[in-house]
């Protein structure tokens, strides 16, 4: 039985569902949030996400606006609709982070940052774990125990490429640590190709076979202009592209046996979209029997 | 301009399709390769593998019938009607295994016996490369070069798990390297999820990832009795799970704008196997248009 | 020119300095505490170490004693003169282990907990700053420009061993690492061989390799009795082992242009080992001149 | 009890002895080959190293001189008195390259190219088998079982560095493979620190702690010339560095209970050497106890 979780009153991640979280690497302006926040919602993003203290390898790079940027995150939730999935790096930030967010993400770098998922673990929303880039599968499912044992049930985890020895992609994005992690643990499994990969033209193809190896979810990295980004900019889709993807991954669901789940607050949004996408690509979610999905729970290990 | 390859008279990789090459991993016996290259021939895959000469860790290892697996091949081929991919591991055998062979692959851990490579590159059948566990993309495709520049134009590039630190599969298949492939070479791009995983219930998801991802074909380990297998077991799909299998990769390969091929003699076989697939998983390989097909190349680099 | 970092009053790390930290993996109690200490100290270390708050893969691993460890440690510092070493893992934990240890280690898995490293850049201990299993030589120099910055100028780099594919050793040691963080920073760089290579029988020649390689010194796990620790007893040395690698280490010396240290209340205890050690071994810490010392430097890149 | 290998008449790799292999990357030409081979002998090496049939990732690189350079090999071999040690690639040369050196290698590309170590196994001359860049150390020695199961005893391991994420060097030598070999066999072990690094100037460092962790001997790129190789110059020791780094194992060996050889022929180039290396730094090769040594096997596991 596989363990379903509330995002907020109308959103949940597992079972059927699939959550598609995008929105921009790092809060860099209200200008910027928004639009990349609009553009989300409207191709039928699920949540937004957005970092407002962000983790850099080097102390000279822009490392988020903080508390001002949590404030912004809120208002683009307010605007879209969209509940906001946001990192937290410090123990001491939490309770703060906590009242903003409506899941906190704790990120790669800090998948062993035990007292920061002690932390998370006695606040009441749920935590998104990232995967270590040097972290076995059973590795991030014991850094989820930490988490669990404090009393939060509520965890996702989360794929986001491996580290490895060819420069041609930022890490090696290891799909099949879905089905493993599937195996191993009832928890919902999401997959990052924006860092797992590092460029937005392999993006689209890693999002989508995410989905068909049976990932819950996606988190995709989407600015309104990635030649101005002050993160990662290389590896974030243009709203167009994103838009795109949505169908794809709407073509996709129902042989998944997949349901795509926006925010309740974004059924205009939503609305506009689905005048985009073609008729059939949309998905039937009245369906209750879904015979074409993929039934790889029936091969014995 | 993508290049297309043609294997014997029938089949073609590249393009628009999209070839499963399965069967055992070494050649056994006659009762066993036969009974895996029927059953692989019934469920609809475009060419038989499987080892004449196996490259085994260890000297213990069963190490292949040699010469006489490669007589079995050639009557597995023309009983099936499914064309013969198997491996070559030294240059005295190149031409011994190019007569019985539609097509000669050089194993991951030959990626860079580049005197292999040269002698390859003279003969005239198609040359399926698998990628080196620690070789990177750009090695993969000068290895490809070797092969090229003597004369043999007609090289597929096979992506199989590049080495890692995580126990939890037996190496980590970059699907990723599919897109990279795709960008930087015209030739056709296959995935071997059975080495990729090394375990046989995470084959079909990374199967239909591999497809999704933009994937030219696979290369899937099918034992009658995985049980009793020789080499490699616990990585072989029974006839049933692949049967399956096909079923869901047809289903996909109208959104992935892809047409499932299979050697011309195998239609009795095809014929079989549309029995057993449900109507609507059955790809129409008459239409023109796919209007539901991945269109990543148009996201700018 | 190297940079020479001053523990407590009487210890100096770079330069001719070789400063050998050993001591448990984790303080358990005070009489295997006291006798791990008494005995790295007999063996003539520099510093002790020793974790009370220990990072564990796994919640259900101990976790270490916590404050009370400290105070432990702060005893044993006193009983032996040994300045202690100690890792903090928690921003709000820095000023209180701060207040007990002569130098603050960040872990491995800490290496890129950026506020914890600004954290410990604000207090005035030194810092041992262990590279990441998955980090760049760059990313361990970015990593300690985040302490420098704060406006802490004593960081010392410790080469700890990276993440591999071969279960042979626990990480792969990386000893190219020292010359090259040699190459590119003036901070002083140890070596960690225990956690390195994760085995007790591979230390001691991976010891005295890192001194031969340019280390300004070691941490060595050292346990009264490795069978019962609650803590990878597997890869801590016992008294007597340890003792003799210090003898080898005190050979090894002169002809690397090193004196070894022990802090200066260690007097009578490094009298006691003097004894022990054969009088050839002995470092001649008058010599001025060490004319077999080996000069790489001179070597152009 | 651990194996001895003879090279040729005069010289042993194994036991007590130390031998350092030295030479070009490539056999380039009379005038560049002679050049290094003469300071090689003169700097005291034990047998000449240098390549007639190259592995190179791009077929458009220099792919060596053939059956040309092993002519040259011969000459220098004769010329200096060193015996000679070649790399084979491909079956159908190995009775060639027989004929001309006295040990033939096995490179890290071909650790698993199972036909061409069973060829090196049926002929009569010791075997330097290299470990895959990507091999664990028990393949290494599965690899080398399949020279012993044709008739030949004499397999010398050489560790050559591991592919890894840090591009600040070319491979991570993986030092702890020396004494994890040691442990688990009988036959010699040497290390490349020249393919291991990539980059002169950390291949002294690397060198010494190469002997110090327990090898039996090194394999060192050495070029006259290196800014002109057509070769992985940037990690060739001019004759100058080389001959200095002699001089420093020699300072070494005593304390690793070793003695450095060299070929019988080679004495008048050693008497050559030895005036130029200061007395105290010879080793002393006459003493049978040297207490010094380090006695790692004491250690129990």
């Amino acid at each position: 039985m596989r363990t379903t979780i509330s995002i907020g009153s109308d959103l949940q991640i597992g079972g059927d569902n699939f959550v598609v979280m995008a929105g921009p690497c790092a809060v860099e302006s209200e200008e910027l949030l928004f639009a990349a926040a609009d553009a989300v919602a409207a191709a039928g993003a699920g949540m937004l996400r957005g970092g407002a203290f962000k983790p850099r390898t080097s102390p000279q790079s822009f490392q988020g606006l903080g508390a001002e940027g949590l404030s912004l995150l809120t208002r683009a939730a307010q605007r879209t609709g969209l509940p906001v999935v946001t990192e937290v790096m410090d123990t001491r930030d939490v309770a703060l982070v906590s009242e903003h967010a409506a899941m906190l993400q704790v990120g790669s770098r800090n998948m062993q940052n035990f007292p920061l998922l002690r932390e998370v673990g006695r606040q009441s929303k749920p935590v998104l774990l990232k995967r270590g880039a040097a972290a076995t599968i059973d590795e991030l499912l014991l850094a989820a125990e930490y988490i669990l044992q404090e009393g939060n049930p509520n965890v996702i985890l989360c794929e986001r490429g491996v580290r490895s020895f060819d420069p041609s992609t930022r890490y090696v994005l290891d799909l099949a640590a879905v089905p493993v992690l599937r195996e191993r643990s009832p928890l919902p499994v999401i997959v990052d190709p924006s860092h797992g990969t590092g460029h937005a033209r392999y993006v689209p193809p890693m999002a989508r076979a995410a989905m068909v190896a049976g990932a819950d979810g996606l988190l995709i990295e989407v600015h309104a202009n990635p030649a101005i980004a002050k993160c990662d900019g290389q590896q974030a889709l243009t709203p167009e592209i994103f838009a795109k993807l949505m169908v794809n991954l709407h073509a996709l669901a129902p042989l998944c046996g997949r349901v795509i789940c926006t925010g309740a607050a974004a059924d205009s949004a939503r609305a506009t979209r689905t005048l985009r996408a073609s008729d059939q690509d949309r998905p039937n979610t009245d369906q209750v029997h879904r015979p074409n999905s993929f039934d790889d729970e029936v091969i014995a290990p």
